[in-house]
């Protein structure tokens, strides 16, 4: 038996997230319909984040276990042969048996992309959050700095299953200018993030930005351990999975 | 009757070009349909550039005259409702009688981009032409070079109507490095274009920066004013139109 382990980049727009789901086309399952059409058999696959409905991907980790003689190029060729043009695998290496895609994972980098302008350029349309304009940079920043480190994240999670408390290494918040407006990219770093976690933080973030609560204000959110605190779930097609720490 | 001018930003991908056609789904044909809508009749509507089935728009300028006494700015709160969501109106105005989006027209800019990398990354997808490496952009810059200027330019269209005669401005390439590669831009500035002349320009050029080609055959392909002597049409989806000079 060879472990293998893919890294994946997607464009989410068309799938209803990464995990398998019946009737519905999923990056999983176009994986996993891929491999049985190379392998003539269905074999279970470990993804490194289940990232949801139309958020994209840079950098995802997929492993699985396969008694084929391919060798791990053969993979990389043969599935970006079969997979659909959306669907990309950058790099396919064979890793040592013990090496688990999700458990493995040391942490996970996050983008989370924000156009500022009147008008929307059609070429972000499916990959920026379009917000008109007024966003306080520097109180976004200020709000954010109060995530950073281990915290009970109760009050940004959509879903608890097992322990709340994470750790946010980074939130660094990068500018761009366009011709039509401005980009903001906000890199989260963390060790791993709860159920919807970052577009919770988002959504509450461009509210600090907003001027709508004060950048004070996102620590009591945190402590208050309380979703119905927190801001809106931000939209899924402004974020992108950069890469998975090993 | 008002004579309004727009300004319109699409994404081409998902139609046949601007100009309409039957049956089947195109910028031109959206926007009439739009306006009869609001105008409860169909009337003419004249664009600057006939871009074709997958080529953009950051501005592309669309005139029509009507008797409606909407104001410039109920057309374009009303068409960005009608319209669907890949053609954005960006401007609306109201401009003298004797405006004419494509005869008024003294020039036009194009982008043409290219992404030079071993795996295209999934936002540029529909945007760039994926080309995976070797490109010599000086080369490139020094075939360009030879198209400045007034020429005959039988060898670079695909079909003549009236004068081969155009004049090219600029062609400025700008390089942007992104993490997964690099993207070459190419600006052009002519006053105007023949058909399909921006694409066999490109497919040329890549030619030469693939050294299939050295630079000084360029001006032979252009004296010869023989299209099978240029390179190849470069796909659409790289091409966006991005003004109109008045």
């Amino acid at each position: 038996m060879s472990n293998i382990r893919l890294v994946l980049m997607y464009d989410g727009a068309g799938y209803f997230g990464f995990a398998e789901q019946k009737e519905v086309p999923t990056v999983s399952g176009e994986l996993k319909r891929s491999l049985k059409k190379l392998l003539g058999e269905e074999i279970p696959i470990i993804g490194a984040s289940r990232t949801d409905r139309g958020v994209h991907a840079l950098g995802q980790v997929v492993s699985f276990k396969s008694g084929s003689r391919l060798s791990a190029n053969d993979y990389k060729g043969a599935l970006n042969f079969l997979l659909p043009s959306d669907i990309r695998v950058l790099k396919a290496e064979e890793v040592g048996e013990e090496f688990h895609a999700r458990f493995s994972a040391r942490g996970k980098e996050y983008c989370y992309s924000i156009f500022e302008g009147r008008d929307l350029p059609f070429n972000l349309r499916n990959f920026s959050l379009h917000v008109r304009g007024g966003l306080d940079a520097a109180a976004m920043r200020k709000a954010a700095d109060y995530l950073l480190g281990e915290h009970d994240f109760t009050s940004f999670a959509q879903e608890i299953i097992g322990s709340p408390i994470r750790r946010i290494d980074a939130i660094d918040i990068v500018e761009k200018n366009d011709p039509m407006g401005r980009v903001l990219e906000f890199r989260f770093r963390g060790n791993s993030f709860l159920y919807k976690m970052i577009r919770a933080i988002m959504g509450t973030l461009i509210e600090a930005g907003r001027g709508k609560k004060g950048p004070d204000e996102i620590n009591e959110i945190l402590k208050a351990r309380d979703r119905k605190r927190a801001g809106a779930t931000a939209s899924p097609h402004g974020l992108c999975l950069i890469r998975v720490i090993y």
